[in-house]
């Protein structure tokens, strides 16, 4: 195992360090010092147990509203979190957010199929919207919520919180650098056992199965590192109906993309296997992660001109979840572009749809 | 990491140990002394690297005799090998391997397109035959050569030499007894940088591209890890035509297997990106190799109730290729079943036309 710092292989460390050093914020004195006010909508697992607990650790980012269907909840992590009574929804008193001047921006980490509605409500009530991933369960969805946020002149992020994890960013960078020499295989593969009786498995909720819910991290993970576009792809779905999970969501969907360069992608998704990985291999070598899109916890290995090492790299001074809440505050205080706005999110949504098309159709759909 | 000796969660520890005793040769008391003859057929990088250097190492098997087109190679490897110039033959004089009672195996290790006929001139000649993989170039060559050994009450063996390395024997072991759970995927990755000129290249030696020479290694693992036969599959070609390299066979290839369990194996082949590789994971964890088919060097981890660990094995007392040549001579001379009959081979070659015809019809293909 190496430390970053003492590599001697790596190409284009400038460049790497020089988009690092936005990512970690050194360019935030020339961020208004101002908040920015987040209400989370949803306060299931992922809102409470991973993005709540991370404003506490944010430059530009406060949170400062709720919004649940669940007294009980809104209670609890009102007191927890110090958000006054007058900052509490109910979904029925959601619009009222529009009077709220605290609340810049409305986080929506709800199940798959209310995406939609409520980022474009959020919109239409003045808002900055930071959504979930996938971002809604049709690509029309999604065109329909950047059109709200466009109309309203608001912004619209979605919650790529690989695009701010430091292994994935250095991954990034030595692709694009030219470490792998020329990219010609990407194997990216995620999986979970999912539990019966979650809103996953049932697709009014979720849109899909375990494409829409995991796979959409080998997916995405493809694009970033590839930093192309696929122009071809082909998908074969494989579920057991007779398991009561799979009623009507796939179980398993492996998919490979062609890129206009000739790379080619090869991707699974799995609802009855663990996996979270990904490797990046060209004509010198490769990069992989694994784990590459957990919470915490990644693992880095390099493989140039036949020797492989594992990279250990220092810890950032934003992870994330932090990244990923401030980088939005940045783009509204300052006009810097998104990192990952509603037309990234809009990619995923029309390559999801053509994946299920091809596995549907069985055959080679071109997505150029 | 840990040595082998001290894992603790190991299940069935009792049955990989019985299986690896076999390997080892604890049964060799049982098997007579005489010492088995092979004629090597060939006599390229493969057979002079790597297969003739071992004999010396052996139990069972002896190098008496060498078949070439090349004088110069004749001359070097007879002198070097102790051959003398009687057991030393031209293609034009290969059927008089008949009268040399010496020979007792004829290994071939020719291109592809030359393994039928020679195989089954020496099944002719009353030679047990060893041969390469892919055994032939089609199916019906393949049944061809099993049926001229079968005429002359000989042995057929084909050079599948992972079945005989311990690392591979031990992740089939642990898949066997448990340790993963229920099996639910195998992502097999075998891949290298295809040199232009070389006789893999043209489909009339190889008769086929990365698929027949190094793919066979994914396609064959998904097979001895599952236990299973496939029932279904699914192959996507990728090839740049314009590419010299590829006028006539293929670079990429991937392909899915369907196991009548529901196991799915995903496997990449390629001639333009370095992989070797497999994972074999289920419902209690996963056990992998990398590199998992390579000539030395494999490594393997294993990952059970969430605990990723590395394994180290002791060095066993034969290697593969070793455990190999001394396999065919234990079966002939005490009549042991062969763990890498021409069956297996066949079964290889059907499948793998089943996924040319597959990427070329591009549809799933029944192979139940």
């Amino acid at each position: 195992m190496i430390s970053w710092n003492r590599r001697s292989v790596l190409q284009g460390i400038g460049a790497v360090l020089a988009s690092t050093a936005l990512l970690d914020g050194a360019q935030a004195q020339s961020v208004p010092k101002r908040k920015i006010g987040y209400a989370v909508v949803g306060l299931g697992g992922y809102a409470t147990g991973q993005i709540m607990p991370q404003f506490k650790n944010c430059e530009h980012a406060r949170l400062v509203a709720l919004v649940s269907g669940t007294p009980e909840k809104l209670e609890r992590y009102g007191a927890e979190y110090g958000i006054p009574k007058t900052h509490r929804y109910s979904y029925a008193e959601y619009d009222r957010i529009r009077d709220n001047p605290d609340i810049d921006v409305v986080y929506v980490v709800l199940p798959n199929a209310m995406h939609a509605e409520y980022a474009i409500r959020a919109s239409q009530a003045g808002k900055h919207v930071m959504c979930e991933k996938p971002m809604a369960t049709t690509a029309a969805e999604a065109e329909a919520m950047i059109a709200a946020a466009k109309k309203a002149g608001r912004k619209l992020m979605i919650g790529y919180r690989c695009h701010f994890e430091q292994h994935n960013r250095r991954a990034i960078e030595l692709v694009k650098t030219g470490f792998v020499g020329r990219p010609t295989l990407i194997t990216a593969e995620h999986g979970f056992f999912a539990q019966g009786g979650q809103w996953r498995l049932d697709k009014r909720m979720s849109g899909g199965g375990s494409l829409m819910d995991i796979g959409i991290y080998s997916l995405n993970a493809a694009r970033y590192l590839s930093g192309e576009e696929p122009v071809e792809l082909v998908a074969t779905e494989w579920t057991d109906r007779s398991d009561p999970r799979f009623k009507n969501v796939e179980d398993r969907i492996d998919f490979q993309l062609k890129f206009p360069s000739g790379l080619i992608a090869n991707c699974v998704s799995s609802y009855s296997s663990n996996h979270n990985g990904f490797r990046a291999s060209g004509t010198k070598g490769w990069v992989g992660l694994e784990p590459a899109t957990s919470y915490e916890g990644h693992k880095m290995w390099t493989n140039h001109e036949g020797k492989t090492e594992q990279v250990t790299l220092p810890v950032p001074r934003k992870n994330q979840f932090v990244g990923q809440l401030d980088h939005l505050c940045e783009s509204i205080l300052t006009g810097i572009p998104l990192r990952a706005s509603g037309e990234e999110g809009l990619r995923d949504m029309r390559l999801i749809e053509a994946i299920y098309r091809s596995a549907r159709e069985r055959r080679a759909v071109s997505v150029a």
